[in-house]
């Protein structure tokens, strides 16, 4: 049998409903933040399967987790699959998700098949993708990568000032598994990630599996404003330094300035913070994260440019900084890779197309490590990020199957 | 000896100091919401101060504290002055606690000089005044003068989800003193707040008092704009329903419908919400509150519409919507009071000047029950509701002079 008549459609869409039920929102979503006691009860219920077929697991100093399937050499250098289990605050029930269970359905596949291979095969999910509580996002594979220090981030704070390094002592008691050593980072010969597309494009094409060939640049900044605290009733507009007045203008010039003809930057304000937040007063501080991305890194820094230069304009009379917080630049996966997947999907003769992924994966920083590619598969009307996010039993069995078949043929090279 | 002469400033001034260390802040202000533990420990403060000067005390069911001093006529109705000790969450030393301070300074004066006064003379510190921790703000004079209906006010929630009701029993058991009855409310002769500017003009114009003639109406609105969550990579522009982007065209446009050429009108947008928070989800949902202020009524219902119409007009593709929380019309003080204040002031040698109140104070809900009034003093730069207020130890007495004044020729008509 091969792996990916091994693939059970049942077990895995089983997998994501008990997954589901972590964190688990009223309206089908969940809410499960990086390190968070929902991280944690995700981590043990990978852990009791992986125990129940007998992979062996372990983490590595930034909390990420693996269950790996011995190769038939102990000495190759493991082949890995993965992706993330923290969701945004509402989120859906398969962003991240989907990947880990993919590349566990993967293992799982190759054992019930019976297929020996000559690399181990390692299933990961990575800590802290989303950084939406602790910034910045991908942490995990980053780390992993060498992109980002180990000590860097265990100081990262969550909006409540929670330290990184505390959260993940608490996550890493309630779901043991050995640590590797000190440090995050090993070496790989390839990694392949599953995900749903989180965009149209596949359910718009009619296509059931992705075929992606880069992942889109991306930069995060803070705008900050800072006027005066003033009383709402008595102070005349002329002598206000009004901090959301500011931060107002502001954004609203940023909204035009990223408007392009072509519609393919991204440009979000997600997360806004107003002091103090009374009624009757003018705020004294504001603030704002901003979230941009384009395929070009000089498109990136072209609009970078002008968010300074209405930073720099529009906040008189109050003060205005804007600070960029992260810079991750256009990823190509490896031909190679990107071939072999679309080859396997052709194989098993399902519908594919090439594409750039919108959104920004773990894949980004492993693919510095090793040749790299990623698998998409439709999600409902692209929604993502959303507890209304849906996707069909039917397309995530596809896509484990184009995995584990990628992965078998890598595992053996 | 007079009342006036009885003021001491020094009393005074250490009295505030007392109190400004009850939730006193690093940078010198105070945090002291409405019915938390911090309120609590003012009015036990407030209490040993009565106690130890041998008043009586009593609070009424929504929490207003009385302190009284007796009359030669025990069937007279009775004179009362006050004002809050409840502050914003960054907000100053002296608003609303110096009514509290000076009318409690008026008592020792009137007691310490031997004055006999007909009418008993009552200090009172209102419940929740600021309306910053639970809205609507003025809420224990409001509920007093029968503006708002007791039941309702107790139900109110703060932004945690706090029930009213239940933090003022926890207040109330910190800080006991005897209920009155069952209702809040009862008949009194006249009424006479004193409190700090918070505007610049006593300070501008170089007068030590400012006679209060009324104050100007205001109006609190929420707006809501809903859109739909979507990650911040992946989703084209054309195909968002951004709630924040929403929410700044229609504050951008009030922000500019507003700017009145006079600058009388006042609007403020002091609270911001943004869902879910994620710098790389689309927000779904957004709200913001407004504070909106002008003597006119006429003016502020033309200013309504026209907020009215911009979240009708400005909120595509996303839904919108407005909604009214408070009208407080503007109130007119009463013209007897008006002159006893400034002709206390002229006896008393002290500089003032008529001026109406551009914020809404507890006297605005009592001037509904008896003949009312104001006095200001001013305020440093005009600044309050800020951690930076200030004020001077002798225009802090001085307005307590001016005070004792009115208020013994109040309890002896």
């Amino acid at each position: 049998m091969s792996g990916a008549k091994a693939v059970r459609e049942d077990r895995l869409w089983q997998r994501h409903a008990d997954m589901a039920r972590l964190g688990g929102t009223p309206k089908g979503g969940v809410n499960r933040q990086a390190l968070s006691d929902e991280d944690a009860a995700a981590r043990n219920l990978l852990a009791s399967w992986a125990k129940a077929r007998g992979f062996s697991m372990f983490t590595d100093a930034i909390g990420n987790l693996f269950v790996r399937r011995e190769g038939a050499d102990a000495n190759a250098l493991p082949v890995m699959s993965g992706s993330h289990m923290d969701s945004q605050p509402t989120g859906g029930r398969f962003d991240g998700m989907y990947g880990v269970l993919a590349a566990f359905e993967a293992l799982e596949a190759l054992e019930d098949a019976g297929v020996k291979t000559k690399r181990p095969v390692v299933a990961v999910a990575w800590t802290n993708e989303e950084g939406s509580r602790f910034q910045p996002g991908a942490m995990g594979s980053a780390v992993f990568a060498g992109y980002y220090k180990l000590d860097d981030m265990l100081l990262a704070k969550d909006w409540d000032g929670v330290v990184l390094k505390d959260a993940l002592a608490s996550t890493l008691e309630a779901a043991p598994a050995p640590l590797r050593d000190g440090k995050p980072g090993f070496a790989l010969d390839g990694y392949v990630e599953a995900h749903i597309e989180q965009g149209p494009r596949l359910e718009n094409e009619r296509k059931t599996i992705g075929v992606v060939t880069g992942i889109q640049g991306s930069r995060r900044y803070i705008v900050t404003t800072e006027g005066e605290e003033a009383h709402a009733g008595t102070t005349p507009r002329a002598a206000r330094k009004d901090a959301f007045a500011a931060a107002t203008r502001i954004a609203a010039a940023m909204y035009e300035a990223t408007a392009d003809a072509d519609d393919t930057l991204r440009f979000t304000i997600g997360r806004v913070e107003v002091q103090p937040g009374s009624p009757n007063t003018v705020p004294g501080k504001a603030s704002f994260t901003i979230d941009m991305r384009h395929p070009s890194n000089a498109v990136l820094e072209a609009h970078e440019a002008k968010l300074k230069d209405i930073v720099a304009k529009k906040a008189a009379p109050c003060a205005a900084a804007i600070e960029r917080v992260t810079n991750v630049a256009p990823t190509d996966f490896d031909p190679k890779v990107i071939d072999l997947v679309r080859a396997k999907a052709d194989a098993l003769k399902l519908t594919n197309m090439d594409m750039p992924s919108g959104a920004g994966h773990d894949a980004m920083h492993i693919a510095k490590l090793c040749p790299a590619g990623m698998i998409f598969v439709p999600c409902e009307r692209g929604i993502s990020h959303n507890e209304a996010e849906n996707a069909t039993p039917a397309d995530l069995a596809a896509g484990a199957r184009v995995l584990v078949e990628v992965l078998e043929e890598l595992a053996n090279r």
